[in-house]
């Protein structure tokens, strides 16, 4: 009876093309579903949040901070695109537990992973990574690679994007000071005044970060951070670490051409300049960038700044951070969003988390800290988090989800460039690529009320910078998901819109 | 056949009263094993790493950076407080991943857990769980309180130590400037410097932490972490926050009663000293303390330290924060190491991870931060992990796994007491609380040669500051097991010491 027990599972689950047959062999191939038994559309009861989220609110304050608590959910009944909240209100999710969600609620593939009695028991034996990894851990890391390295050779894997950013710039530091060392050894000067803070070993370096970038709340990504006040207020900071401008291009682009050329040029230059003046005080060892800065406004920049940038970093040994936290795991229409940019040079370390389950950074090899335990913490990462992943990267091969997000994409541009179109008094600056798309509102009162109407309606969206609308839909979000969604948008565009008229 | 693949688990898992029963009716009492199909002891088969490990070693080299890689696991085969290698060499473990797994490997409590669909949706839909989290949240956080809270009212979850420790700075800085600010708003001043890292918005506050301390390794950690060059060699720290000397007693502890006590007020002193030096340029907004000193070296300090401390805190309105990242859940014989200390009041902030599975602190209503989103990210946390706690908490229970460990710590202490009085050469200053015992070898390479042979023998240790050895084994760790280590000790020990008087 007891082996029943412990071995509840069977050791040969489905396999995934099967599993996927299932998921897919309903309706007309062009409005069916990737995930099985999926709501046919959004059905609202009651206002948000209902009174039975109000209700567990009103417990989990007891012993909680709620203040940005939105409604509780029912993971049960959420499925494939469809979140499902404590009083059944059936919403379309563009916006996927902040763009964390890469094949949506409860698919098939992922509910099938831990029938698997090795998997089960990787999940459970949570080892310290670092030190004594698992018998199946380099196979899982050789395929991961195979699949998804952007062309860098190595990995460290961690538990989140903060401390993936922590550990990227700590990497960039000490790479900084072993390229100065050279062969020689910590002197012991620097060794007892590393243990204090103090010079020279700890020493003044800094990381060079962009204005409206978001790269974590921990106290270092803090100090890389510059979307809000409200994130960073009371937090003391790095306070001579540099920041420079991200352009801030007009758009549509096609008409802005030569102006936001100039905009990537100053940008540049300025860049350069705080290279070189940090030089006499507080040298810059890494520059932090997302490819898309997403919680500061879904700001754009052409791949001609991110390969310019490539080449300054190159030039003044400065480490190139590519932040793909938000960015990664395909919503773009390429699995890395860097990849759009056809650098010459694949960046120094890659940075992930989210939709990846997993968290970490991929790196160089000349980048790479040699001595043991420099980079380490006690897990190094969660072998649990990278089986789902495994199954996250078959089904997304399997069922082409990179291509069905360019499909995807490209309905909802045309349908957002259209209400753009009908709105041009309410909405402007459409810009994305793949689903990874955001559209501006005129003001940040309006941008909420579409927000919370979108809501009212059945529609689960969220915003970014200050007056952005951002789409962060799972991989598996169709374009009749797109139509449902710019069916629902409209509408509430329009009655805001006769709203404004009346005042 | 869909259905049979997403629903392929049964409702309703066997009860953990019924697990328990089967997995202890073997065997005599005194020695049955807490785990089924725990081995009845070590076996060695190659030297470690062996053939095997080396060969998955080489395949892991091309993908990371192996340094700190002892050898490969085989975690299906890994019963109890036994690991089994890939060369199937059976060690008995005294370290435990790091003093991370309180039920040993593969529990049958913890195979279970996830037989459970409503559980196994929580584990694959990871929320954001500070906007959207799961119905079933609110009952999840209560049952966790009544169980484990150290008298405290608010609970944050966290993914790991580093960002448990991270947060419950920010926090104390947060509300520090709170306390100064009153009801009045942030200003524009605020809000505008703190955007680019300056003041006032980004404020000169400081953290006092205590030599020797370790307290993780992400950036701001690392400026409280003192334990040892090579974790903080190369990266900037805040130069400005206060670092007071931890008591340094002498063993054994009954005969140094008086020099102890001097030390403690030596230490209490400084850190007034500190807070007052402090007010003029960067005030003590946190003060952050382990309550064993654990990657430093197995430090203890008295009760009555703990409690002056607190005192000092109070008076100088500093958030009082004990780390129980390695002393929480169990270890010392209480839940929290911070409880033998008497307070009379609870601390501020109690920082968890580790053998926790789920990360966090638990916090006063007075220091948490009101404003939604100020201590934040993505997913604040992990029901994955929190499901896995509430499993090992009924079984922690259900067991009396507490006085488990107190007598396992008898015989352990004990056991050492004797190996020290017949080594008095080589082994020294035996101090612990429940399993959590450490002994010092005389010099650092006599401990490394310990460590070395012990796993040459069958035994899975750690080492600790420059010569200790500490015992980490987990919760289910027994009389016997004791005893079986003990005899492969006393024989290391003893052919380490023909050796030495060889020579």
């Amino acid at each position: 009876m007891l082996s029943k027990l412990v071995k509840p599972v069977c050791r040969n689950p489905l396999p995934i093309e099967n599993i996927l047959k299932l998921a897919t062999c309903r309706g007309n191939a062009s409005v069916a579903n990737l995930v099985p038994e999926e709501p046919s559309g959004p059905s609202m009861k009651t206002d948000i949040p209902g009174p039975k989220s109000k209700q567990l609110m009103k417990q989990l304050s007891n012993v909680y901070n709620l203040g940005s608590t939105q409604y509780l959910v029912n993971y049960e009944k959420s499925s494939g695109n469809y979140i499902v909240d404590a009083d059944d209100n059936i919403m379309l999710d563009t916006y996927t537990q902040i763009s964390t969600m890469p094949l949506g609620y409860n698919h098939p593939a992922l509910l099938n992973v831990f029938n698997d009695e090795h998997n089960l028991k990787s999940l459970i034996n949570r080892p310290a990574l670092g030190v004594y990894p698992g018998i199946d851990w380099p196979q899982r890391m050789e395929n991961l690679f195979k699949q998804v390295s952007p062309k860098l050779p190595k990995i460290t894997p961690m538990m989140c994007g903060a401390c993936s950013n922590e550990n990227a710039i700590k990497t960039s530091f000490i790479a900084y000071r072993m390229r100065e060392r050279g062969d020689k050894d910590f002197t012991e000067v620097e060794k007892k005044s590393s243990i204090m803070n103090q010079l020279p070993g700890c020493p003044e370096l800094s990381i060079l970060s962009f204005r409206g970038a978001f790269h974590g709340r921990t106290v270092a990504t803090l100090s890389c951070t510059h979307s809000m006040a409200i994130h960073k207020l009371d937090v003391p900071s790095f306070a001579h670490w540099p920041i420079a401008t991200f352009p801030m291009y007009k758009y549509p682009l096609e008409e802005n051409r030569r102006e936001n050329e100039e905009i990537d040029n100053k940008c540049l230059e300025e860049v350069e300049d705080l290279i070189e003046v940090q030089k006499k005080t507080c040298p810059v060892a890494g520059l932090i960038i997302e490819p898309i800065q997403s919680e500061g406004g879904d700001n754009h920049a052409s791949p001609e700044f991110f390969q310019k940038l490539q080449k300054i970093c190159k030039k003044n040994g400065v480490a190139y951070i590519i932040d793909e936290v938000q960015t990664g795991c395909g919503p773009t229409g390429k699995f890395w969003c860097h990849e759009h940019f056809n650098l010459p040079n694949p960046p120094d370390i890659v940075t992930f988390s989210k939709k990846m389950q997993m968290a970490g950074f991929f790196h160089s090899d000349e980048i790479t800290v040699k001595h043991p335990s420099r980079i380490f913490n006690t897990w190094m990462g969660d072998p649990g988090k990278t089986i789902l992943l495994e199954a996250i990267l078959e089904v997304i091969k399997t069922q082409n989800l990179l291509d069905q997000v360019n499909r995807t994409g490209k309905r909802l541009f045309e349908g957002l460039e259209q209400l753009q179109k009908e709105f041009p008094d309410m909405l402007h600056s459409l810009r994305g690529r793949g689903t990874f798309i955001a559209i501006n509102a005129k003001g940040s009162e309006l941008r909420d009320n579409i927000i919370k109407n979108l809501k009212k309606n059945g529609v689960q969206s969220g915003g970014c910078g200050t007056e952005s609308i951002r789409h962060r839909p799972a991989l598996i979000f169709k374009e009749h998901h797109a139509d449902i969604y710019l069916d629902i948008l409209r509408n509430v565009v329009k009655d805001l819109s006769k709203g404004k008229k009346r005042n």
